[in-house]
């Protein structure tokens, strides 16, 4: 599909570009050294004593959601199956880890032809998830499951952080549309994935450029403050734009005085003027004062963007005010105060010496864990979520569970056997997940959407079979 | 200089690989399109205008420190210096600017070639910084000044984010070493940055492998709680692990029960036991028992590295308690507390028609700016700083303005140009970073170390010529 030509970078939502893979292509680089040392140490000791080979399960959850938050988003799934086709060492990395030491020349060997052959399930990408939700289950030998601890935590970490602050930031929103424009204040890297995270969590597009072609999505912005200043004068400025980017195009109004600014812009565009943006001051009142200034003017469709460290709070207050999009940075791509959702990678089940699977369990002091592998499930009253049922068990056991009629079983395949399931990558996953996120949203408790600190919307109960 | 064997990932500091521009020769990306919509928007407009060959000075500062912190620490030249390297725009960078009509063909033309050709100056790596600091100042042309905009913002703010926090840790630590272990706590390209800002900061290794490869930094790590729980008992885990790593590993003990596994480690290694890791519980205390465990044992040379959510607080807290070293996560790579350092570019001088360069700034309410390009000073009294100085004026002024004695020149020279001073790439950069920062810190009076919330410690003074 192809963009809307005019107002450039103003395409409506859906019709992004069909580029699923483009992510896989642009990335010419393993992250397979993106990982702890002590994942190579571990399976170098694992590799002499013969635990490698010990078939594992291994489980990714949090404890617990971030500053009374009512629920969090699971994003990151799709970058997950990207990363996991590039995962290989190549002689660069097997040289450095033989000169550092790392392991031993047969480890080494091992390692030379890793492609991870083991599967991976979990929650789908959008998915509401709650404190003891088995986000991810990656299923394998031990020595193949250890590698990918960092590197699939880094990914879920973070990219559920944004996905979770995205989607409290469009619930405060309503029907507006959100822009992520944060990428200058976070890791340039990480801006990419705060892109694709904060469309997962609602966001209808973004300012990132390089996010926009690895993930087809539709890219937003016009100009700054220092493309008013570079010309001799305001007017000139306004001038310029509307010359190259047509009269549909947003013009940066506070760069001196707004009221003279807006009086500008309709003059030099006329009534067709796209749009206005302001980024500073008292944006409630001033989106007031320009909407009717606009609107006296004759420019009653010319829409009014606002920018300035929004935050969902700062969103719910201007729900009165005649706002048309938003424009969000810092507080996106950091988590609007949880910059990562403390999710853990830990072993549930492994095969012992007997070649029998048994639950596994750590018991330190306020990190113990629930041993075995889960199955997870959502129940409903009325439509509405009323609890995460997550049921741990033998491999036997959870086959012949049966989940209560209603239930929404909250586990689907992503790697089968070291085979991606590729409808969870590209661009259409993104789509996919975006639409998820707010069909699953709706069915919690509208409590979810509150504001206010508070517990997570449903419990979790955890069922040992 | 090769890194001692046997503890694994346990060199001493100093003993990096010597493999600086490393990083260069594995990041084979361009950051040309890590970067927002509006720079190549505003490109257009001005090429098609004249105005993208104006000359332009923009600088780069922040207008206030976050949390009540004292200062904060530079980091991410280094990082610039390799970025612009690679920043050139391939076919398909251009086919995605043409397909998606970001630009018109004339700019595309222009973009082909593209290679930033101005002069960029800025604070020393590891230097403190102050409101209103010019941390980088960049010129050229505007067309190219503006297309970077994204990407320093994006290093800077991120890696000084890092650092800053590292500092305050280290501060805590007093002369502990702490090492990054904190890279599944952020994006997995954030966590290759951040172990290399932490080194910058103060730190002394980290977990982090491709940071170490990339950029010739000590790396550390032995095992988690899944290696214990893969064996069949803590015991043969432990075995395993002397025998693959070493008497001199570190060994993880709060799997289970700390009493019983600092026996058992002791048992297993005998007294020449490199160290014990505890990772939950009450640190302080544990470390208390577990030293006086483990000198009954007659393991009084084994050390003590203590994990579990660390912050500069707790580090502060744990100084009378018996551990050697910490090993610091999500705190840190979030920049505990601050994970941006609201770091802006702004044009503050710019060519007019006349060709004459001229002082411009904006004046968007609480986000106006000081115009003109800056020296910046640093004044001392009794060996300790007193005042950030902030000299604004036309270059003649400048060239001709004499600073008082003793006062300390802030500004180095990054790139002339478009060529980079490579003496600020690569590892012995970040060598020579890690070191500027503590003597940077050294001469800020110690109320900078405070982690009471206050003002900065010393203030900026802006002077207009």
């Amino acid at each position: 599909m192809q963009p809307k030509i005019g107002h450039r970078g103003s395409y409506t939502y859906g019709q992004f570009h069909q580029k699923s893979r483009k992510a896989l292509e642009m990335l010419d680089y393993s992250p397979a050294l993106m990982t702890d040392m002590y994942e190579y140490t571990m399976l170098d000791a694992c590799l002499k004593d013969g635990t490698a080979n010990r078939k594992c399960v291994f489980e990714i959850f949090t404890r617990h959601l971030p500053l009374g938050r009512h629920y969090g988003v699971a994003a990151g799934q799709g970058r997950i199956l990207d990363a996991l086709e590039k995962f290989h060492l190549d002689d660069n990395d097997l040289k450095f880890l033989a000169d550092r030491k790392v392991v031993s020349p047969e480890t080494i060997k091992w390692l030379e032809n890793f492609h991870f052959s083991g599967s991976i399930k979990g929650y789908h990408e959008g998915e509401m998830f709650f404190p003891n939700s088995p986000i991810l289950q990656v299923e394998g030998t031990f020595g193949e499951c250890t590698l990918l601890e960092t590197l699939l935590l880094s990914i879920l970490n973070y990219d559920s952080a944004v996905a979770s602050a995205a989607s409290r930031m469009v619930s405060a929103a309503k029907d507006r549309p959100c822009m992520d424009m944060g990428g200058r204040r976070t890791n340039e890297w990480a801006a990419v994935a705060a892109a694709r995270a904060a469309v997962v969590g609602g966001f209808k597009g973004t300012a990132n450029l390089l996010a926009a072609q690895m993930y087809g999505l539709k890219a937003i912005g016009t100009a700054a403050h220092c493309f008013t200043l570079v010309h001799d004068d305001e007017r000139s400025a306004f001038e310029s734009q509307i010359a190259a980017l047509g009269k549909n195009t947003t013009l940066l109004v506070d760069t001196y005085n707004i009221e003279e600014a807006v009086k500008t812009a309709v003059d030099v565009a006329g009534p067709e003027l796209g749009g206005v943006r302001i980024d500073s001051g008292d944006l409630a009142s001033l989106a007031q004062r320009v909407r009717n200034q606009l609107d006296a003017l004759g420019a009653t469709n010319t829409k009014i963007t606002v920018t300035n460290d929004l935050d969902e709070y700062a969103l719910a207050s201007l729900q009165t005010a005649p706002v048309d999009s938003y424009g969000v940075g810092t507080m996106l791509v950091t988590g609007s105060g949880a910059p990562t959702c403390a999710m853990v990678y830990k072993l549930t089940e492994r095969e012992n010496s007997a070649g029998e699977m048994q639950p596994v369990a750590k018991k330190s002091k306020d990190k113990a864990t629930v041993p075995g592998r889960k199955l997870a499930f959502r129940s409903y009253e009325y439509s509405l979520a009323d609890c995460e049922h997550v049921i741990s068990g033998s491999e036997d056991k959870l086959a012949a569970y049966q989940p209560e009629d209603g239930w929404k079983d909250l586990l689907v395949d992503y790697v089968t056997n070291g085979e991606n399931h590729s409808e969870y990558q590209g661009h259409d996953a993104i789509v996919n997940a975006h639409n998820y996120r707010a069909q699953a949203l709706a069915e919690l408790p509208i409590g979810a959407q509150s504001l206010m600190k508070g517990d997570p919307v449903i419990p979790t109960e955890v069922t040992v079979l």
